[in-house]
């Protein structure tokens, strides 16, 4: 006998319900109260999923880092990839993931006062830096021991891929997904030949 | 006779509050009346100064922008800054501009979802752009014919300076004032020579 509601797929509903609060109204209106009145749920039904605004909010984050490392997993399937393709996973380069940069703004500023939340960010961080590294290793192979600081070049590089995103939501005109492919690129052509 | 009360004092109080409140509670708890507890005022004696919580938040936000301004102004009164003593002023290298950096990111994300937030956020970016360009200007001097895209450059260098702004306030154990220095000199270093 099938399952009357399948409790992972309404779990994914409901934080996406918090992404559409986030990014019209802000993240302080993403109470459980306003989440389920954005998924036309009661306040009971969603208290069943989650326990709180927190649960919810660090739901709705897990579900924006689980997408990215998706993504980078096929990436990674279909062999090593190169730096420009593990790079540009990272960026808000189709309305998908600029959805998701919104958000994660959102999330990443709550994150500075909310110890849960705080938590996901640096693991999200720690993974960005990660993919970073291993990017500028695919642009630097064997040149470690050759003046050039792997660890200041990845923190670099991801200091870039954050700003970047950043800018994608905040000055769209001029931080089109061209634009930031550009200026990835050429920094990356600066570490070394592709 | 002396004013029994400085408004343009009081109001930076207020703001102040707005500040102290954003950084240890998040920004939905500066409400008018989050802002009055703080501050030990009065619901009434803030309205008299703020009709809104968007009226105080953008007061709060523009406090952060003068300061940069005069502390940028104060370096131009001296003579033509080097590039890093430009860079340097927008990256918060001690704790007064940590905290600034800090209400920053929550101004930041706010402005997504609030128009008034969103033009003083646009200006700020706009300014930043502009401090970018002259640096990069600084290290490349007469070189705009010579294959350098000082846009781009400027682009890249905003980007960076954002992205580890970001980093100081998501991961202050690694990027550290020092850090912060070393990449950016670092970065610049490639451009040309100071």
């Amino acid at each position: 006998m099938p399952r009357l509601v399948d409790h992972d797929v309404r779990r994914r509903q409901l934080a996406e319900a918090v992404w559409r609060v986030v990014t019209r109204d802000g993240i302080d209106a993403a109470s459980v109260r306003g989440v389920a009145r954005e998924a036309g749920a009661s306040m009971g039904s969603l208290r069943h999923y989650f326990a709180s605004q927190t649960a919810l909010l660090a739901f709705a984050m897990r579900l924006v880092t689980d997408r990215v490392e998706r993504r980078v997993s096929a990436l990674l399937a279909d062999g090593p990839p190169s730096a420009t393709a593990l790079v540009h996973e990272a960026l808000p380069l189709d309305s998908a993931r600029q959805v998701e940069n919104e958000v994660w703004i959102a999330f990443t500023a709550r994150s500075l006062v909310d110890r849960t939340l705080r938590d996901l960010r640096a693991e999200a961080h720690a993974g960005l830096r990660a993919l970073c590294r291993r990017a500028v290793e695919a642009r630097c192979p064997g040149r470690a021991g050759d003046g050039i600081d792997l660890a200041a070049e990845a923190e670099r590089l991801h200091a870039l891929v954050d700003g970047l995103a950043l800018h994608a939501a905040l000055d769209p005109d001029r931080a089109t997904p061209a634009r930031l492919v550009a200026l990835v690129d050429r920094h990356l052509d600066e570490l070394g030949p592709g």
